[in-house]
């Protein structure tokens, strides 16, 4: 099984064990939230299937892993299930100890997850914007809104001093935010980082890192995708 | 300055800085939160001071210190700043090794993050209800839903078979949920935990611990504030 692998609907065989030096993601190939523990999985080169899990029509055995579910869940081979995009990103870190993405230093470690926590409040944006298009809303006021987060984002930047977000390397926090990134060109919310400068750069180093190119789809990709999205009948299989 | 120190709102004169052998809490006594982080400094014995804030007139060197204006933060003797309850929780128990209160095990830590974010969704009905019946609304379906997070809750005690919720001791899942518990009967929420039974007799071992009843109050204490907080005047420093 694997990234690129058909999803699993309602009535579809329920894969077999998790092999004993793997663990598995259940997963959706354009969920941004399921693109963080990608992203970890990726950078830390650990050993892993991926099972992709058609969302509209979740199959009864995933639903018994997992009653809510949701997408990334994480399943080891004794069948412990860990779910929650951070979490499971948390996990993979200290179970696997090599290249550790969260830093040790308990304060650091403390604004890794204050930032989190305050881009939580920025993800809403990247749906909001794009439905109110869509409704023919007049979106100018979140426009400025999220512009107004993105350049507070910006300014950490500026106030670190450094090309990421927990310094002069990737670190997890980085990992975090950057799937909304991905995205915005095919949200056509790119001109909202005008202003920002270093997020600009933050984002064109971003887009050098090897787990980031090896998760990522192009923007035609994700604008096919999407507009199946948009339209009620999302073809989680686009491009395969 | 202490937990039982009248709360400082704008225009009065900041604290000194931290001593070198302490952290500060910035709090509100009411506030469930708060209370989290004071459990956690109480259970694990560490040195501190508490820094009472007027929540609805903040004073600017509080804002300055934390531009979200929110309780609890931490400060430490350098300046570091903390915030956000689960955040400042983790930090404290990173930092000060004595009586340790999340699991070292990474599957067992996971689990006891995903209940916390579970119980995130409990949380809004201890508001939700009481400001429907406020406002003369009928509640019975808030109060069936939240009857029901609560028999899901009870159902993890009793396939854990534990009387805590991260083993037969306290750990720290217990003191994130406890708060809100500790408010029931204020509340008028008691008889949503009559069929409940193995959660029930968690809030009574809960009320055993000597943390639990180094900051708790009174149901009629939590009563008189809660009124002026009804009223839209809360009374932060009721009863001192």
């Amino acid at each position: 099984m694997s990234a690129s692998q058909k999803c699993l609907g309602k009535g579809s065989a329920a894969p077999g064990p998790v092999p004993k030096d793997h663990i598995r993601l259940y997963s959706m190939r354009f969920c941004p939230f399921a693109q963080r523990t990608r992203l970890v999985l990726s950078a830390k080169g650990i050993k892993h299937d991926i099972v992709n899990i058609n969302l509209k029509d979740k199959p009864d055995w995933f639903l018994a892993k997992n009653p809510f579910g949701l997408v990334p869940t994480l399943e080891t081979p004794s069948g412990q299930v860990i779910y929650e995009s951070p979490i499971t990103c948390e996990y993979l870190d200290e179970v696997y100890p090599e290249k550790k993405l969260i830093p040790s230093d308990p304060f650091e470690r403390a604004q890794q997850k204050m930032m989190l926590e305050n881009f939580s409040k920025v993800i809403p944006f990247f749906y909001k914007i794009p439905m109110g298009r869509k409704n023919g809303e007049d979106v100018s006021a979140l426009e400025t809104e999220l512009k107004d987060k993105l350049s507070k984002l910006n300014e950490t930047l500026v106030n670190k001093k450094t090309k990421f977000y927990g310094g002069n390397s990737i670190t997890m926090i980085d990992y975090m935010m950057w799937p909304w990134f991905e995205r915005m060109e095919m949200l056509d919310l790119k001109h909202c980082l005008e202003n920002t400068p270093e997020l600009k750069k933050w984002t064109e180093c971003m887009l050098e890192d090897p787990s980031v190119k090896a998760t990522m789809f192009s923007t035609d990709t994700y604008k096919a995708f999407y507009k199946t999205y948009m339209d009620g009948n999302p073809n989680y299989d686009y491009g395969i």
